[in-house]
């Protein structure tokens, strides 16, 4: 079949809207109708060559969702009509790492994925001419229409409004996983989160949801500030208005340090500053962000020795399958909020603006609509 | 009352043995006569003038064990004659550390520790000409005689011999501790520990106690093999004799990396690979060596957003009043072995050399029975 789509033709090249051809779904594969997609900063990192491992020419988007319109050979557990967010880290239920409930990191398909490919080594997608295009995490939402392995494909509620569910694709799942997952925050903690972008603000719900006492919030542009208070933050610091050394400031102003911080800038400096913003004996700190290729993380061992922990989190420790129809529920029963964060709605014409928004610093997210 | 002491005059030079003035119990304290003390490379990190923290002249030594002599007012836990081991991390159940199961870093003492006194400000020990000594790490093991908090002895029982137990104070517990507290292994779980010194074997004993599967010991000098594998280990590395990188070698050897990793050799280099060869998803690294001041450990961030964990231990975690007594238990019952490593019975009168052996690392242990 033949469908519209946002090509990435090459590093740092805004992408090409085109028809382009779609194989249909092979044994195990499901070919879904993308109804509406976000356009995340990882998108953007891999786009702007930045992202050692990115692969041209491709078709981005990790954070779609939308409805099943045919399903491959033994692909037994969805069927037409069925909503679904797709997965970029899938949830395959078999191998070593998805029965292993300390990680959420499924191996099943890594190879290839990695590859810009589907399992069985080739892409769906091409050119009119017939020359391959690659898919990309696994997923192509910037696609009206794409193919994935069902093991990453999500089942989720048909009331759910396409255009706000997308986002737990990824940006919210990533924020909230990060404190209920791999945190595991206690009623009653106190936490500092280190950015208020797409995940940190994802990250300050999941706090409020898990019953934090104080939610801090650290962010360079004092613009942020409303939004984050909006979904929870308790406490504003700007770095920039600090007398003095951050990590002191932040100790103090947590009794001592945080139960748990959480980076969601990607900066190694930010990421150490996190790390000893924790508490003495207990104190855990979560790396969210993505740091520029070849950035190391450092401290003082004794940092460590002390009892602070230092861990990270990817798809905020989720199982996608398991765990994202349940974040969706939250969504529709007003446990979470979503969106106020949804600044800009796009159509696939128009995607190239929700990276210049990004650019700018004028979005939270965008969501192309198809 | 006159004691015989092993004085710490000044950073680099040998110990003096002369005696010295030891005041009484003050409210809170107990005198207790020290019967055996261990020789810890602690012990030997601020004799050499390494530790930027040390004070002189002071009394070193925090591994011993001994009889109580008397008791200040209001030390109700504790008597004449029994028999107790000193704690550098003092368990006083009262402050918000001791209250917080996830830590064992009591700080009730913590400042007046740190300064050589005891929590009153003062310190116990002078010369004969009266001039004040320090206490050192609040315990000061190498005199005959010391003068302790109440809460940083732990009662053990009576049965136990004093030149054996007096390891329990420091070596074996933060060993143990840092594989059934901090690591919390579980049974069937592969591990890897850097350093086959007297921290390291206590580690890979308690590996065996935890049921471990794999226990891979990490370490340059080939002398050490034989020893490990009598306290558990199952493989042996000497990184001289592996081609190409080492990490790589491990987590092949590992199976895709191990489940818990030990560094206790204390050099930041080890501390990463240590990291690095813990196995992805779920991986976790316990650094328990002491870094040189100013050394700083680093690593790539992916590592532990791709689901390593990296934490430290001090005291391996223990809860000294409560998990010491529990230890000397398992070494009466044999669950775990403590004399092999004590390879050799010293003097007062020739603790120095416990230091010569230590530097020429022909010594698991040296104690010290008074």
């Amino acid at each position: 079949m033949k469908t519209r789509a946002a090509v990435a033709t090459a590093a740092g090249k805004p992408l090409e809207i085109m028809e382009v051809n779609l194989d249909g779904p092979r044994a195990g594969e499901v070919l879904v109708e993308i109804k509406a997609t976000g356009i995340c900063h990882t998108d953007e990192f891999t786009l702007s060559g930045a992202d050692p491992e990115g692969l041209f020419p491709a078709i981005l988007g990790h954070e779609g969702a939308g409805v099943v319109v045919e399903v491959g050979e033994g692909a037994t557990s969805l069927k037409p009509g069925d909503h679904v967010i797709p997965l970029y880290t899938p949830e395959c239920r078999e191998c070593e790492y998805c029965l292993n409930p300390k990680t959420n990191l499924c191996q099943a398909i890594r190879t290839t994925q990695g590859q810009g490919v589907m399992p069985d080594g080739t892409s769906r997608f091409s050119t009119l001419d017939g020359d391959p295009i690659l898919h990309y995490m696994g997923c192509s939402t910037f696609s009206n229409h794409t193919v994935l392995p069902e093991i990453a494909l999500a089942k989720v509620r048909e009331d759910a409004p396409f255009d706000k569910i997308c986002y737990i694709g990824c940006g919210v799942t990533t924020g909230i996983g990060a404190v209920i997952n791999t945190a595991k925050v206690e009623i009653g903690s106190r936490a500092i989160v280190f950015g208020l972008g797409g995940i940190g603000l994802n990250v300050i719900q999941g706090l409020r949801l898990a019953g934090a006492d104080q939610i801090v919030g650290v962010d360079l542009n004092p613009n942020k500030r409303a939004m984050a208070e909006r979904f929870g933050m308790t406490d504003f610091v700007n770095p920039n208005e600090v007398d003095g050394d951050l990590v002191p400031y932040l100790v103090s102003l947590t009794k001592g340090g945080a139960d748990y911080t959480f980076d969601a800038t990607g900066n190694v400096q930010v990421m150490r500053a996190a790390l000893e913003s924790a508490h003495k004996g207990w104190g855990e700190s979560i790396i969210i962000g993505v740091a520029p290729a070849g950035a190391e993380i450092a401290t003082r061992p004794f940092q460590l020795v002390t009892g602070r922990v230092w861990k990270g989190t990817a798809f905020g420790g989720a199982r996608g399958r398991t765990d994202v129809p349940r974040i969706v529920d939250w969504y529709m029963e007003g446990k979470i909020d979503i969106d106020p964060m949804i600044t800009h709605t796009l159509t696939l014409d128009t995607i190239n603006d929700g990276f210049d928004l990004m650019h700018e610093g004028k979005s939270i997210r965008s969501v192309v609509v198809y």
